[in-house]
């Protein structure tokens, strides 16, 4: 392998996309348009087996260890909101895609795109809160790069990190291993982080503040492998909210979902703030709460453990996945109504992490 | 560790900048900002083993074994260039970061940060470039994530990427290894990648097109470590080019570097374009250039090992590491006088990378 450059390559991209067709924000949401730029673009392209499983980050066998590797960007605006800012989303989007492949966070590198002419001030008050979340996640960030563009070509502060995790789970964890009869267990209260960024956004104010879910889900997720639960597949439910996770899930594994909307918490003043906003809370981004899929006759014991962690104090069992519809998620309402619960063609909420 | 969100942080920055402070384009440069930006905040923030080697990539132990992770954001402008685009780029500047850790590149993540507008075309092209490099590198590209931002807040693609890669030389790579005595070999000529870049930005014109260098370089540093040289430091020679490289390397390891102008390779054409625009090559950044630091005595057999591969055919030996003056960089010109080549305060070319 002396020299590559004058190997000839024959892959070129199918003409899948149209001569006029431009990236839209929705492209970046979460949902239906997400999906399709993934399964026409960047899938073909990196054919490979870790990429295929679609999980939220992936695991590679480096001599003999098991290794997770993810990555992020984050572009959150405003930069600043209750409850964290970019530099702890940071650090808690990539421990936490570390996390759902069951891989103990070890190391972060962070990759940061300033725009000329942002106070230092800001950028001092970010990596400060990123050293505070690196030290609580219990994690080193051991390289970096800084790049500087042009006023009016970036937002302030773009940040991309990236994670190397050791696989602690001794099975394998992706969509791939969901069975028809394992219960779904969410480990909070939804949408928080949404709701948090959107208020200050939009200049809104509650009586009660609602404050970012933001936070590291390693400790849960460690005691539930100690406690030998087996997980068959973990998801963070970020961008798109529980909806999104969901419906990737059963695509994924070809089979249904089916969800009990009176077992889905969802806070008071979030519930109020999306009636508000006309937004439904089973699409709203959280940064600090996961969907574990467990076999059924496990589902008490892990939501028992999950309990003993403030982060997942609210744990509950809210669904079961069944054969059939297969590739569909179904939430059945307070009333006894089921509905397809689907993934969004457009964009929620556009630049919440 | 059940939780630690309670926990109480004492440390904040120190405040090293004023409050009026902005950050500038020269920021991102390589230069004396950029220096001080690492020094007085990202240093003290993430103070750890890794980051204070101040090398391209941090090597870190897991499980026995010594990997190499490195990041970097790809910024550059335009898109695409002679010789390459940003798709090549962020897969040549990472496994590269990784090669002069001594480290087999593995595994690549991508973070594509898009501009809503961008025509899918140019996104289908850089990803097939992406693909190609990947495939030319040997690295797998596991995992990635794409952001987008509303038009005006970005500019059409930034790609970061990070690496890891498995470390193969036996003795640690880094500034701090530096001994006086040791030759310092470039492994090809100076300042292609910059000029190609710039000829598109200004609408330049040469006889001959200059095209980047941009290219993989793991195989003549594979190849250094099996022919048994023993390698104090590699340093690829991006931002900044030649001098900031080695200014870099002399203030990190408090030596001097005594370089020979008359055997630092520049092509006629890039002589050229310089002396048009007023830049001087050894500032130049390149994509596919590397300065290797050896013992004295081995400095002929590693520049026999890397004229076998075309990407180093043109190496030289071009200088020495000597005691004095510590911490400086001195260039003896072909007439015979000495002048110390220092760190740029300012931003030479803005986002070449």
């Amino acid at each position: 392998m002396a020299e590559d450059s004058s190997r000839a390559f024959t892959w070129s991209c199918p003409p899948l996309f149209r001569d006029s067709d431009r990236i839209l924000l929705a492209h970046g949401g979460g949902g239906r348009l997400m999906q399709q730029l993934l399964e026409k673009l960047f899938l073909p392209a990196f054919a490979n087996d870790a990429l295929e499983r679609r999980h939220d980050g992936a695991v590679v066998e480096v001599g003999g260890l098991r290794l997770a590797f993810t990555t992020d960007s984050y572009v959150v605006r405003p930069l600043v909101f209750p409850g964290g800012d970019i530099g702890s989303l940071a650090i808690h989007g990539t421990v936490n895609d570390l996390a759902m492949c069951g891989a103990r966070p070890l190391f972060l590198s962070a990759g940061f795109i300033l725009e000329e002419g942002l106070p230092v001030a800001t950028l001092e008050r970010v990596v400060g809160s990123m050293r505070e979340a690196a030290l609580a996640a219990g994690v080193a960030l051991v390289t970096g790069d800084t790049k500087v563009v042009d006023k009016g070509k970036g937002d302030g502060i773009f940040i991309n990190t990236a994670g190397i995790g050791l696989v602690e789970a001794s099975q394998p964890i992706g969509p791939r291993q969901v069975r028809p009869g394992d219960a779904v267990i969410l480990s909070g209260d939804l949408g928080a982080h949404g709701i948090a960024v959107l208020s200050v956004r939009e200049g809104l104010e509650f009586d009660a503040p609602v404050e970012s879910d933001s936070a590291p889900l390693w400790a849960p997720v460690q005691a539930l492998i100690q406690a030998g639960v087996e997980l068959h597949c973990l998801r963070d439910l970020t961008r798109g909210g529980l909806s999104a996770a969901l419906n990737e899930i059963a695509t994924a594994a070809q089979l249904a979902i089916r969800i009990e909307e009176a077992k889905v918490p969802v806070r008071e003043a979030v519930r109020g703030a999306c009636e508000l906003l006309g937004l439904d809370p089973l699409y709203v981004a959280c940064e600090g709460r996961f969907a574990a899929f467990v076999p059924g006759e496990q589902a008490e014991r892990a939501v028992e453990v999950l309990r003993r962690f403030p982060v997942s104090a609210a744990a509950e069992i809210a669904g079961r996945v069944e054969e059939a519809p297969a590739g569909t998620v179904i939430l059945r309402s307070r009333i006894g109504a089921n509905r397809v619960l689907d993934l969004l063609s457009g964009e929620q909420l556009p630049r919440i992490c």
